[in-house]
């Protein structure tokens, strides 16, 4: 696939952004989308929307959640559901919302997509529509990750757009996931980390040795710091900023960290419905309780955003709720408003960042 | 490396079992070690140990935890640190502690070695001592997960044995897990799935779907109920009781799975101790909370177990205390008294399981 610039999305000129929104396809339906938009255009006033889906459906949503003058309806017959193949949605897929949520970022009409759909079909319609930034081989999914640093968050890539990657692709992660910690998380100047299974050097596959090589002297001109490897367990940590990795390991342990915080979740709900006492101790705790559960919400941090492409897509997730949605809507706004897709794009022409290394892969400098 | 069998650790006819203890190694040094040792003397009366280290060290720890008739000391100068590599401790090793552990067992002085120290030098001590059971082409390393299940856990494997796995040897380590499984959570019929990032059948990588269609005509003939392929959410689940996976992606859902949980419990601890009204709620709410760190405390499934060599060796945690080494030697034992090894290696030399496969293979099945 050519990774032309077919169109490049422009910033208005006024503080409003307004984002492209796929209503259908999430486990929740349109009502849980619109009641998404609904939380977040209450706290933003400057947030806009486009709406992709049933207008038959959508509209009286609209009315009563009195959102008329901020959404922009746009009719699409038909939805991806989560079981389609990838391959079928691009071939078929032109009439569904999900296509025509796609088609407003790539028209330059909005700034940033949010779908809850199906990932494979959003990332191979965002791929054949938007297609990748020059100097990006393999797009990737970022996801934020509760962390101990102080913004309470890392982030994590590719957690799935693809299942491989190679010590260029890995590269190139680390580039676009600094990009993404800069604007995203506000940070001048991120760590990266390479996810691996030892912290030594001698430790791990032959083409993490290469990545890890790569990353390092790619560094200092683009602007971040090289941890080295990471492990699993430094992914909510504060020794990193971004976690960089291929999309099989990094799909397995966002899984994996979803799963363990739901087991404690329930568990620990479970140990305080247990007596009475515990009852009553829970309702005293009750402030600390919430609290606990803002920081480990997974709804909180909802949002892979796509990066590598022209424009900005944020897949939020299947099961989401109006909280959840908000969440997407938010880091959205935060994204079109930072510029951040003209700050990667340049970020990786910047082919000086690519060619420095050039000499590490035996290839002629020159 | 050939995988015959140099000896087979034989069951004394009495009720005791002896283990053998390496004491050295390990952050809490030889004193956490014995700690734990007194811990799981006092419970249990079956428990005989052979302990290996600096005997001047040893002895007065041992007599002051009035361990002397359940001991036997054996000296070794040498201690394999954490940072020493593999293959210089299989070179340089023979007057380490732990190469002295496995030796007891190689011996049939002991049924099972448990040890805190470097992973990847035990796994190669092991490999060479012991050498791997027939029909095993690559060992791995088993852990138990907290689950969701009636037993309270899973097993999850290789979690990082080595870095990767082809098609036959996951297939292995699903005979293995299942074996693990009905000797280590007394599970008759074990279910069985294989991580992956989707569980589609036409997702992930080509290598999987390979072992998918491997170990899915195994299952009859092995005695396992064979569930697909499941993902990172599911690994705490009751979809599953082993999950099978290469030693890279598991080392790093394993040690993302840790720190999920200690992000959580700290996170937890803090929120207690935020005001006087949520600490008068923790002392309250204590006995539940016990409770649920009793359930998600890492200590209590303490002990990655090498399977697929000619004697069972459990690895302990490195940051180990009395706690978590008690609960590694518990699971040493019970694996000892049921004769896990014996059971295993059975089941890897009844060929027809792995040879009813080879027209899968496109081999001749004859």
């Amino acid at each position: 696939m050519p990774s032309g610039s077919p169109s490049t999305p422009h910033r208005p000129p006024t503080g409003r952004v307004t984002l492209s929104i796929d209503a259908m396809g999430g486990d929740g339906g349109p009502s849980a989308v619109v009641a998404g938009m609904s939380k977040s255009a209450d706290k933003n006033p400057d947030i806009a929307f486009i709406l992709h889906g049933r207008e038959a459906e959508l509209a009286p949503l609209i009315a009563r959640a009195k959102l008329d003058d901020r959404v922009e309806l746009r009719d699409a017959s038909d939805v991806v559901t989560m079981e389609e193949k990838p391959s079928h949605v691009v071939r078929h897929g032109k009439s569904t919302s999900m296509w025509s949520a796609i088609e407003a970022v790539r028209n330059g009409e909005a700034e940033v997509a949010v779908s809850c759909g199906n990932t494979g079909a959003l990332m191979a319609i965002s791929m054949i529509r938007l297609r990748k930034l020059d100097g990006v081989s393999r797009p990737a999914i970022a996801c934020l990750w509760p962390s101990r640093n102080p913004a309470g968050f890392n982030v994590m890539l590719d957690v799935g757009a693809d299942i491989r990657a190679d010590p260029d692709e890995l590269l190139q992660f680390s580039l676009m996931g600094a990009s993404y910690a800069r604007n995203g998380l506000d940070l001048e100047r991120p760590r990266i980390g390479l996810l691996n299974v030892g912290t030594e050097e001698h430790k791990g596959r032959s083409e993490l040795k290469q990545a890890h090589d790569l990353i390092a002297a790619a560094a200092k001109r683009a602007s971040f710091d090289f941890v080295g490897y990471v492990e699993g367990g430094d992914i909510p940590s504060d020794r990193v900023d971004v976690v960089v990795t291929d999309g099989f390991t990094g799909n397995v342990a966002l899984k994996t960290g979803e799963g363990t915080a739901s087991l404690i979740r329930d568990s620990l709900r479970e140990a305080f419905s247990y007596s009475i006492l515990s009852r009553t101790a829970a309702l005293l705790a009750l402030t600390s309780l919430k609290r606990l559960q803002k920081r480990i919400d997974p709804r909180r941090v909802n949002g892979g955003v796509f990066l590598g492409l022209n424009g900005t897509v944020v897949k939020s997730h299947g099961a989401a709720d109006a909280t959840g949605i908000s969440a997407a809507i938010k880091l959205a706004f935060r994204l079109a408003q930072s510029g951040f897709n003209e700050r990667l794009a340049a970020r990786l022409a910047d082919a000086e960042v690519l060619r420095s290394n050039d000499d590490l892969r035996g290839r002629d400098p020159a």
